[in-house]
């Protein structure tokens, strides 16, 4: 079994520093040139590969296909975009990799520059030991995953009959492993519909007393519209049709689940807790403001109140259709100029089907290197991944390379030595396993 | 009929100039103990009257009374202290008296400096002219009421078997007059209870995806309580018997309401205007906050959440009872710690009977110094002047001398110089008629 041996890790330490170096910040793309010219130098020089470059509406994807000896092609998914790191609370320069007590710390290297980085490596070790690939690969580095993967969508329906043809699986290498340190594998996750509802009655805060009752509350009737798509006594939501679609798990999705270990502290079953959070939708409000806040009394009416809603769609909810029904719902209040409704997120769940072959064989490989490898059928965040299932139709893992405690879009963000070795373990291994699968079978 | 006249409008005005420039903030105290020196030496030297000052918790209350040549007695009641002035958007320095335009600007102008001292030239210049009073005037000056006279309702308990004893009437020179200008005498206001409600369920904001389903949402938990004291779809207040004491508009009132100019641009009627703002309470957010409010979208679960509210009242509504009730409703949650009532004021309505014999004599003074007088027989907003007609038991009337446009707790406060000269004749024409009316009826 290949490991990571003492005169690697210096070189790979290296890249990894110079990669955080470069920046490559999504929103304001600072350091977003560089990080493309050093990814596709380390391309051309370490996987003897040609970069092509997908334009998008900001930053650019990078592209590029590795041929092997066998005709299965998986495409492996990352992006080299950075969120910003101006929050107070950074204990090292954000972006000066900085290792202390086994673990890097640096913007991005949990997300997704480590985790990016440890693929490659791990391709560019097994090139330097068997000169060829087993397997086709094919490599999409995005540069707008931390602006919502904006443009990812019309890139892979763009390129579905080209570039992105005879793909048979998508591995996502992105996330972060099992809070109790185990490697994990991902096979679907939670959508997301979030909006804003806002109401504006005039064009300044009133008196409560001068007019109380003769004017408009914004607060009031914002809440009393919010009561139309959500019952706050059953806890259910009210846009018609919101549920009617769901698709119940699987006795191989229940099993899993069963396996998962239930947090620290968290009462109930383990079986409640997981099916609540892979496959049960939920209605929540994120952020609401009227009217003054602060800390003295201000008897005032609010002219305008908005409240900002996010629903974590599960399998078989389409976000399209439940948009076009909360307009439905507010057809009245909307052609009155009563409610203004902005969209703010729009991705589908993503779903792959658990008797994938491709599924056992990860496992094993994972297994092989780390020890274990728990299934999470679904994961309850949200990850543009339909782009794959849905769009592209092919089988998704997403296969966390980074510690849970990787910080990521936080201060102090880190991936710890031995996972980011991991990573680079993990890569060879499955790169060294279809070697000997298709060893045999030819 | 006595009219301010030339020699007199520099004197008036200096003393306006001395009293805005010594301050006398309520919260902070700058100026008071010189403010209470100013009047106490204009009291002296100019009413020929002894001062009492009235101990509070915080800054003390003044107390006069002048003994006039009959026994009717009449409280005076106004306040010496003022709101900070720090708001950015004053045009002059809000210490010291400007004049521009007609009108003096400085904090403190309208509210309630220039009404005080209007009250006090007015009887300054009547004992000048008659050297003595024909009735008895009881002046309280209170120096608490922005900060909503806590200690006046204890006051007036301590005080209303000895100083505030054998009271025949409360003139309130507080307020502003009406929209189009005319002068108005107020019977009565709506009360206030104001409280908050708080929600906290965890010690900070969650991810939605990774805590959606399994952990609580501090402001759906928040939107669910309210849905328990306020119906959104019929807007009514669920509190148990909010509605059930309140008493009807008389025939009397009713008359006055419809005379009662309709604000420009307001449609409806008067009478159901005016009604909505005398005679029904209301149930107002003032402001809610919960998670994040800035321009993004953060799909975070809010671990906190509050809405204040405050409800108007009117005639017959109790606020210690419905304050009891609203503590009733949500027993439960209360007694599980899961949600939070700060309150935060209850004044009680207050209400003069129409029918006193006052009353007219008031109309016909006003009349005759300025043209015309409106009779409001409940104003909208809130005065704690239920101290008098509840706790003193004695028939009060609200005389406000300002400008509408007095921009009071604003930036730019003023009085018209009009406005402060028509509060000095008021007063001194109200003597002169005292004195013929003792006079033809002795």
């Amino acid at each position: 079994m290949f490991k990571v041996n003492g005169n690697q890790i210096e070189e790979f330490k290296l890249y990894l520093a110079k990669f955080i170096a470069l920046k490559g910040i999504s929103a304001t793309r600072e350091g977003v040139v560089a990080s493309l010219k050093f990814l596709t130098t380390f391309i051309k020089e370490q996987l003897n590969g040609e970069v092509e470059l997908l334009p998008t509406s900001t930053n650019p994807a990078i592209y590029t296909e590795l041929r092997g000896k066998n005709s299965e092609t998986v495409l492996l998914y990352g992006h080299y975009d950075v969120m910003e790191a101006d929050d107070l609370g950074w204990q090292t320069p954000p972006f000066v990799l900085t290792e202390i007590a086994g673990r890097y710390y640096g913007r991005g290297c949990g997300d997704n520059k480590g985790q990016l980085l440890a693929q490659l490596l791990g391709i560019a070790t097994y090139l330097r030991e068997y000169g060829e690939l087993p397997i086709n690969l094919k490599i999409l580095i995005e540069g707008q995953e931390e602006q919502g993967s904006r443009d990812l969508n019309k890139l892979v329906k763009k390129y579905q009959t080209s570039l992105l043809a005879n793909i048979d699986y998508v591995l996502v290498i992105d996330g972060s492993k099992n809070v109790n340190g185990k490697n994990v594998i991902r096979l679907g996750n939670r959508g997301l519909l979030a909006f804003e509802l806002g109401v504006k009655v005039a064009t300044r805060d009133l008196h409560s007393g001068n007019f109380g009752n003769v004017s408009e509350n914004a607060a009031l009737k914002l809440i009393g519209y919010l009561n139309k798509c959500y019952d706050f006594r059953t806890k259910r939501v009210k846009i018609p049709e919101f549920y009617a679609d769901i698709q119940p798990a699987t006795t191989q999705e229940l099993e899993w689940i069963k396996k998962l270990p239930l947090p620290q502290g968290q009462p109930g079953s383990n079986m409640a807790y997981y099916h609540k959070l892979m496959f049960e939708p939920t209605f929540n409000i994120n952020g609401m403001q009227s009217g003054y806040t602060g800390a003295k009394l201000k008897t005032i009416i609010p002219h305008k109140a908005f409240v900002r809603c996010d629903c974590r769609l599960v399998w078989g909810q389409r976000p399209e259709l439940i948009r076009r029904q909360l307009e439905q719902l507010y057809h009245e209040e909307l052609a009155r100029g009563e409610l203004e409704i902005k969209f703010l997120a729009e991705i589908a769940p993503s779903k792959t089907d658990s008797s994938s072959p491709y599924l056992m064989e990860l496992i094993k490989t994972i297994r092989e290197v780390t020890g274990d490898c728990l299934i999470e059928p679904i994961m309850p965040g949200t990850v543009p991944n339909y782009v794959w299932t849905d769009t592209l139709k092919v089988p998704t893992f997403t296969v966390p390379f980074a510690n849970f405690d990787q910080n990521n879009h936080s201060v102090n963000e880190n991936i710890s030595r031995q996972a980011f070795w991991n990573g680079i373990e993990i890569i060879y291994h499955f790169l060294e396993r279809k070697k000997r699968y298709y060893g045999t079978n030819i």
